[in-house]
């Protein structure tokens, strides 16, 4: 199995074309006709990222955030990103990143997030999404729920007693999508990353705020496209394992 | 005393023209000549706050965040902006707004949030400020540390037993300021909301990140600026009195 | 009657969504639910005009030209706006403004400037109309003919012998709009305001040029819209009475 | 004497280097080498213009108004400006043009102004004037005073038994310097075209307006450049007869 | 014959309105209605050429570089365009260009070099043809075959021995359709000047380079428009004689 | 000795910080603490220069022309530059840049062709020289002169027998420098690369114009660097190789 067969498997999902303009979701390092054994899924391309590919023998890196998202006009071991980039390509890895597109697959980023945050009658397209909870409860009781299943802090923004029903949500750095919740009557609304005044507007429409952090709020959806992914070579037969990264988020050691 | 003679004396202390391009910080609502015999400090003008105001007979608000950050081409009840104008106008209350300026401002925003972190030495100008813990701890203790003296939930961005000694900060949405703490060589950086390209940047470069929340980040200085005000008109003996808003954060009853 | 109905029978006769881009047309200031009893119509907000409709009870004003037309980013008294916009909120009044969407509607600001001038067969569309005088005239003659039904001076930009049939038209500031004349073989222009190197185009084309001010040309068609607004309320038996400013233009007081 | 040397007296008294940046005064058609035995001074190069030069005998036309303002990618008879072009190479006519240069210069058009709208203790730099009428008087007669002396229709925007004493103008299309007026403190301003909005706000602020026609405050501050080039000419004693147009403004004849 | 039923003429085998967005093409200067017996090609205004023309008694110059490519705004002897220009009006000589237009017509300066390149089955769109060589040749034999049928210095960019078949072109400065002839699987790429960085692209795709000069390529496209005009105005038994200017490229003398 | 350490000499005669905005000379990739055996000169990186590199045993390339010159967001097998970039990483040799840089330096790429021009008295600064030939020759016997030196076809844009004596020249595809040729009263001007516009000014301007070849006119001046840095490692007796690449201009093979 080629990267460009995984491309294509990952393709048929999580469509590329449909990213937002200004992404840079693709095939970034390698080659399309490199043969593939092993895969690793991330969220983002790091340091420990690329040693556990190493370790298992992966040859293609999935993430979900891109490199090069701003263009590059050199690349030394005087940058971050000049250091990731330079290693792959030594140690002949290639590079996917599944990025807006996944955000707004179906079964991807956000319909894996709010299965996790316990709702049903999911709706929504693009990047939001809305559902109910089975039952209504207390904004605190909601916010320890997600906790527990994001494995993650919670930082609630609003009161305590708040009754909560209808939930809209939007994975990542998302908070801007708080109107579609309001367009759609929710009372509370959870994201990865909530902006203050964002927070104050959903404030005066009386909607509950969830901020859940960036990578707590990604991670599952990308794990999702991981097991998918392994079932599909699977079903035709390919000999390809599918890691998924067990690095906790922003832990990079100090360069030594 | 009135709304210009108050506005003269934050000027001495968080000189206007000092705030950013692009900023809105100034006298937004009213008129200079308006006698002034109540303020009210608050970190934003909502609802609450207004009601606030009209409780304590406060002729005058004074924010950090500006109303009409974005211009505004009409003045109606259908959007949250209009009504709070209308009402501030309606009650004859003064706005001001000490945004950016007070945020770089000696004894600021930012001095005052190093103060409550803890730090010593503190050096620092514009938007950023570093100092020095009296012993070193664990990113869990400083955490720990920040959640107790900011009354706030802190999301901690790096592994729990990194150690921790010099510490960089810059308040509210200011992330992108780590820069200066990798130049400082800090060991963390403290900030309001923290944007996860640049948590990873700061696991790359060894530095622990520390998500406190916007508010919690730049109450305190707000509150500064009100006892400073306060010792200000009574040394001049005016009599008039400086109250700070009690309301919580994002409080909002639902508009009945 | 809600200041929404009046918008809606506004927009019935020139329909919001014409205004051209970057006009300002609408309900500027004001809520859509408050009770109307009394309107008062003025081609513009001035300190007369809100004195003229506190006098007679108007909850609403009606202008051509539009309040914030350029955004706005701060409301005290130290503007001549700013002072505007206050006075009218503590005042109650809301505001709306029909302009662009005016200028080119059927029986709107264009179509009675035309019947003034005392032209038959008229046709145009947008901001141009044209027609034809009952009998040919010199330019004197039309002249003299302008600045009695209009109550205006006339400057008379072309030879006073020059004879006149055909005669095209913009009202306000629109004197780009003689090559509407010209395409259209009229033998003379009429504007509000009257550009130099307009004026030398027409000369070079024959056309003979009379300038009769902006408000002169635009407040006519506003009283037609007060008038057809009484008939329509009258009509559906609302007591709501409709009237027309009668502050001379430009007739401030000096601000005592 | 030739082209360029004419170009160098007007330098003189009128740098072509202060021109307004995207104006286009200057040396626009011709040789500087041509050798000059008259001049024809006009505020625009017209058809009627270019009879007279001809009829003279000038070799060279000063105007105070730019050809090819906008620039130009065609010279053809289906163009006023392509003809007129067209007509001046082959009649051999040079054409310099001394447009926002003029309007500064000491002496120039407002200077010039200023003198004819009978004003004393002349002030004021770039396109702006200011001074005082030797006593006060309504602006009724102060609007038959410019009428008399600037020989035009006179648009008086204010109350007629406004007083007035110091009077501000611009000429031509100058509305925008009422601005100067009001920090002048003067009770009159003086200008050849007046927009509404700026009428408006003179009213606001307590100025009377006071509109005479782009031509009429204009023509007669190139006179007088004619007269002093006349006598520049006469004083190093060559021969070069200096005419002023006598073509009334926009008196085209329809082309036969 | 008027310079209209020209303009016609070549309008129906080179349509204006194809040009380039930003192309000049199109009568620049003149007169539709200007009747003419002696019409003059060349590849630009210069000083020998108006010469010619002059010498032939033409009334028209036709032309494929356009004058007046950047806008103008002046008019003088100081310049060449300047120049150029007052001398074709005073000489009453018309210009029409067509540029861009020819570049892509049927049998239009493309079509014509690839016939001159000794290429059948040609094919192409736009500003691109490519075609079949008779038999296979090596890049040494090719460039001495475009040397002697353009009458040109050539300049080969890839190996002598590299054997070539089909060949892509694109006359004048058009070396970024090379990758037009890589898309069309060709051997080499012919055009008039060929940039360094499309030079080392197309060794990458092994496609050989011919630099061939912009005036070679073009110029006979120009004579073949010439002779289609010239049987257009004799089947029609029109009384014009067209010339085609026999002056060398780049033979300007020096100004005496 | 390490890449910085060379970079620091090139730095030295051809500083970094003068190079054109939007230029990308510097270090492009690799490592500043890369250890240094052997280097290798060449205009460009291609293919065929990797190859030669890596017979050498070169760790780094030092080119004119900079890779990544327009940004990239992927560095795959796909491109041309991502093969190159891949390859140089792989391979792990490192890259310089020095082109608008070495064009501009004493005794750089523009020096270096004046002489090679056979001019005496070479004056200049910025990307312009010029200088005297021994003696007066005609265009055909420098052009010849040219072909020679430079071991180029020349194309000769003037007539044959135009006598030369001041020569002005911009090495690469500098042709718009022949402005500065003007004012230099040059008869000649030398460049890689001519544009037809030029050439039309230059003959107008009574100049004749050489158009050299891109690499012809550089790889002289990239050649002299290499020398210079050869003599500066050996004084500091450094047992480094410096190696100039013997591949001809476009030769690469077709990819197998």
């Amino acid at each position: 199995m080629t990267v460009q067969n995984i491309y294509d498997l990952i393709h048929s999902v999580a469509p590329f074309d449909t990213q937002w303009e200004g992404d840079n979701s693709g095939l970034l390092i390698g080659s399309p006709s490199q043969e593939i054994s092993s895969i690793l899924f991330a969220l983002d391309v790091t340091e420990p990222v690329i040693d556990e590919a190493v370790a298992v023998g992966a040859e293609l890196i999935i993430t979900h955030h891109p490199l090069m998202f701003s263009p590059i006009r050199s690349l030394t071991d005087v940058s971050c990103e000049g250091r990731l980039i330079r290693r792959l390509i030594r140690e002949n890895i290639s590079l996917i990143a599944a990025h807006t597109n996944l955000d707004q697959a179906s079964g991807g980023i956000n319909d894996t997030l709010a299965v996790l945050c316990g709702l049903t009658d999911i709706t929504g397209e693009g990047f939001f999404r809305s559902g109910i909870l089975p039952e209504e409860m207390t904004a605190r009781s909601f916010a320890d729920l997600l906790a527990k299943n994001l494995e993650t802090t919670v930082r609630l923004m609003a009161p305590e007693d708040r009754m909560i029903r209808r939930v809209g949500l939007c994975s990542g750095g998302g908070s801007d999508y708080w109107i579609q919740a309001a367009e759609n009557k929710c009372d509370a609304f959870v994201s990865g990353e909530i902006r203050h005044h964002h927070a104050l507007a959903m404030a005066d429409a009386g909607i509950a705020a969830f901020e859940c952090g960036h990578f707590a709020t990604e991670e599952p959806g990308l794990s999702a496209l991981a097991e998918a992914l392994q079932n599909a070579v699977d079903h035709v037969k390919c000999n390809v394992r599918v890691y998924v990264s067990a690095v906790p988020a922003y832990s990079y050691p100090r360069t030594p």
